[in-house]
């Protein structure tokens, strides 16, 4: 089984944020984990990019029934019609979470990830008791990697 | 189509906030609404004792697939499946929220139903911006009713 | 704990089915059970019309995340926002299925709802091992009760 | 983004007809596109065996909110919490299904899979119409890609 990381956060957010996630995509896929995202634009398409250029694997659980939607960095788009409630899914099926600003989209999906008591590195986010606060990329991707519980299958 | 108003918090919460979401509960159902909870325990159940005291009509959409796990003062039981995916659909079929206290689940409660821009009163539950806070339950029950843009059809 | 029947069938069918599933409605409404759709037109609507007709209480189940796509005859639209999976909530809610004509969305929903060991009894319907036929709505209706295992609470 | 090809079928199915579904699998991996399946025993273990085998990439689509759930044989288990509606992120995510034996469960699927109007395939399976009969694994595997509307982008 491979290890599955994901960066969450907004569609509109400001450059500097979309060159930080693009960063963590591409150090997510260094170590060798698929990197998954909501599939959509802005920090999701930002992550995937980054994780792409470093020839990750990328997987995009999208809120359409379609996969027309899907950003072109997605390889694997799983289309849930589900809308906002697709990130219940994305809570369920990574191992950790790096949220990268964000609106309340991004919080629910912090709520279901610290609810399902999985580690949740926080880039300039809301500030919610369990959130572990990251400075850059770097900061981000090593502290998922040292909070994460099982050893890599990879 | 008749009015809906969601009662959301935790199951385990101090004795004062169960008594509160009784109230809330009795006032909502006065107002003639039909009270929607996720239909377990805690302030879901107080919330639903409190309308039925009042003659109201309650609905619990669970978590489970099965209804036999709806708390006993619901009339209706949703059995969603879902877990806590649940809570999108509560966020997406009321007109409006009061959360008392609560946990993470709250709070994605709480992020799904401001996404959906929908009115979210408070009650000793999480500081988000866009909550707004109540002292008691008359005070919370008037400010939801404030709150809707659409007359009630009852 | 109320009882809850739902009618299950297409938007697009003949006038004859319309009828038959009007007269469905009024007769599970005149039981006093709740009347389960899924909340839009066709067999779904005609259901609603015909438990509102006999002063009965009817909740919608819809795909959409907007209230707004209910029937007229709904008393509570439950949005699920889930599409055409918004079926296996119908399954799971539901004591017991009546299915009225109906095309691929009416056989998943059978589908479930055999799945989940719960009775389907179909009038020009699909023709799957397990299905109970009925000819008139009469014979439909006593045919659920007949097999319903837990007496009403009502 | 890359093409899925979902295999559908029951857990507890005849001997031979796992043979047929791993079989299906490896074919599927020869072809360069995804296994999605279920994620659990029978013929979805049978299939994601099948396109390990030939180094072939598998996705699975779990009822259940932990990825322990998954079969040895999934690369990246999708954890979805659903229960048996997960069979409809089956439907709106594969491109084309094999269908292979299967009960109640199956039928839901060929039933959303058929209402998307993807193409099914379907060996020893429900007689469905709208399904497309085949024999062997080889004939299966030639009429799914027969019947894709749009060209491998792998």
């Amino acid at each position: 089984m491979k290890r599955v990381i994901a960066v969450i956060g907004g569609r509109r957010v400001k450059k500097g944020l979309l060159l930080m996630a693009e960063d963590v995509g591409r150090l997510i896929a260094e170590r060798g984990a698929v990197l998954l995202c909501g599939g959509l634009g802005g920090i999701m398409e930002a992550s995937a990019k980054g994780a792409k250029d470093a020839g990750g694997l990328t997987l995009g659980v999208l809120p359409q029934d379609d996969k027309g939607h899907a950003n072109p960095f997605i390889d694997i788009p799983v289309a849930t019609g589900l809308g906002i409630g697709r990130n219940v899914i994305i809570a369920r099926t990574a191992d950790a979470f790096v949220a990268i600003g964000g609106q309340y989209g991004t919080l629910s999906e912090i709520a279901f990830s610290l609810q399902l008591k999985k580690p949740v590195i926080g880039i300039e986010t809301w500030d919610i008791d369990g959130v572990i606060r990251a400075e850059t990329p770097e900061d981000a991707v090593r502290k998922i990697f040292d909070n994460l519980k099982y050893k890599s299958v990879l």
